[in-house]
């Protein structure tokens, strides 16, 4: 199943969805369920269960786990069968076209962000690179923490930011934990993992070589999620063929099959040691191997339009555009400079 | 004002609340707001409008802003006269004793957790760490990101990783966000700081130096807040005195005027170039100089009680337990290992 976070506007404003896409179409979860409830069952309260079980947004809908899942693949079954345009409860829409709807990011704001570092080659063939070599890669996952309050959707440009020369759009999976659990085994962890999205990690990576805790500017200001969440069922997240074109030129061609020192589950169970994760906790595979411009040696500017593809995922397509630029504070530093003179600042 | 988060147990179950300490005691800021509303206005929803302006949670009251800053001072104003023990609308209490009530930590789930260092012989005596000097630190506050999942309270204790040997607690003052902003100048970063609560920065150092896109599991296990959010008029920030003792012994006297790159709103001022900050938002200003294992080469130990006393603000006082060890992911590192060979891990 293919789930997807739309908005539709109407004369009361914009309304936020959690659809699912089925044959080209999105049907709207909240209302096709309750649509089937009234229509196919006994249930005296079809609003409000829907409301309960296919909640119009996506963590909602993770909590409610196999209850949730099942209520969707009903209200999918029920959906399937009518004719585009179809009018259910209330007289609501029980499906759109695509293009009738705004799609948001399917997690537009993840409960948080851990980006691993997983692939081999991107990691050990960077020469003269802040990154230095290390045999504990292949047992501990490294990973940084992202910024969850700045996922960027499949209809949103990218934002070049003025502090960087050297903007780089790194393709990744995205992990999605559905369950949540602390202390998870690896197979346990594998029943966590609701489903995979595509993540682009933006990167300035002349930034980021100035930062030692950490990316924190070099990352922070977006990431990409999208165009769905496929559930975990239904792809092998470890062997999905990706492709990056630029303004139609091929840049990548490559697979998650790549080299690579873990899968999805371990880092899951890797995260969750001594922490509790939560639903609609997002991991990143991290870089798939050469699918970035520090591996390719190209650097995308502003005013072309990147491309990705994610086989059993889908596709996003996003032009680059100037970044805001109103305080200065990441390339200027700060005005109030507190002990150090700063024309003694030489880095 | 001083905000604090508590819960109380009834029969009914546990239930969070938003409390302002008063001469000893915790005026419950819902029911005293809505009992003031009731007895001294003409407001024919008392209860709805004391849910709006003092929700009994602190991210929905920095929501409000200046009305619920101002529900808050005439809560407290009513609240002050009524002797221990009165009663209020539908006979709740307007206050408690504190042994009355279990404290949680005044901002239980920040929104975000960015973590600075900007106290100056904290980042430069170091020798032999991990981190090489830098001057950019005196123009660009460096930070890492937290996990705001693992908040610990005034009265929980302390977790000793199993993956450790060398637990640091870091002393630093938390920075709350109220009215969150982009792209804020220093002096609009001013405004949008709601107050302060005391960090207590838990660290793995012996772990931390294994991880090189800034701390993770060195650092995500635990934070603790409290006791209380003190608002950002009645304090300076910058110059708090600050005491640790470890069962009973005085371990660290001093100050947060040490010698330091920035102040809060610096940092509040930097975190929001080009990211969007939201009420909840949490900012660590990093290690007090010298208030902590790595400055002081002296450890704390399971079974220890170690008490911080910040000016202005409190104090909080935790043991040290024994942490949980069940999965063993992080020292022995993951089962699933795909393409290294185990053996050929030596580090």
């Amino acid at each position: 199943m293919k789930l997807v976070t739309f908005e539709i506007h109407s004369r009361l404003g914009h309304h936020r969805r959690l659809g699912a896409l089925v044959d080209e179409r999105i049907v709207d979860l909240t209302t096709a369920y309750a649509t089937f409830l009234a229509q196919r069952t006994d249930e005296p309260t079809p609003r409000e269960l829907a409301q309960l079980r296919t909640p119009p947004d996506l963590i909602g809908w993770l909590r409610g786990q196999h209850k949730s899942r099942e209520a969707a693949e009903q209200a999918v079954a029920f959906a399937r069968d009518l004719p585009a345009g179809a009018l259910g409860l209330d007289e609501g829409r029980i499906s759109f076209d695509r293009d009738e709807v705004h799609l948001l990011a399917p997690l537009p704001r993840p409960n948080s962000l851990r980006d691993f570092s997983i692939f081999e080659e991107h990691m050990t063939r960077r020469e003269g690179g802040g990154i230095p070599k290390r045999p504990t890669w292949f047992r501990y996952p490294p990973y940084y923490k992202g910024n969850p309050d700045s996922i960027i959707g499949p209809e949103d440009a990218i934002p070049y930011p003025y502090y960087t020369g050297k903007l780089d759009l790194e393709l990744e999976i995205g992990i999605i934990v559905g369950r949540g659990g602390r202390n998870l085994s690896v197979e346990q962890a594998k029943q966590a993992i609701a489903g995979y999205t595509i993540l682009i990690d933006c990167s300035a990576r002349d930034r980021g070589e100035t930062e030692f805790l950490g990316p924190t500017k070099a990352k922070d200001w977006a990431t990409v999620l999208g165009p769905c969440m496929v559930t975990a069922d239904e792809i092998d997240e470890g062997n999905l063929a990706c492709r990056i074109t630029v303004d139609g030129e091929v840049w990548f061609e490559g697979s998650t099959s790549a080299p690579r020192s873990f899968l999805a589950h371990h880092l899951v169970a890797y995260a969750s040691d001594n922490e509790t994760l939560q639903p609609g906790d997002l991991l990143g595979t991290g870089t798939v191997s050469y699918s970035c411009s520090v591996d390719l040696h190209r650097w995308p500017q502003v005013g072309q339009t990147v491309r990705f593809d994610v086989e059993g995922i889908g596709s996003l397509e996003h032009k680059i555009v100037a970044g805001e630029h109103v305080v200065d504070h990441v390339r200027n530093g700060l005005d109030g400079l507190l002990q150090a003179p700063r024309e003694a600042v030489t880095a």
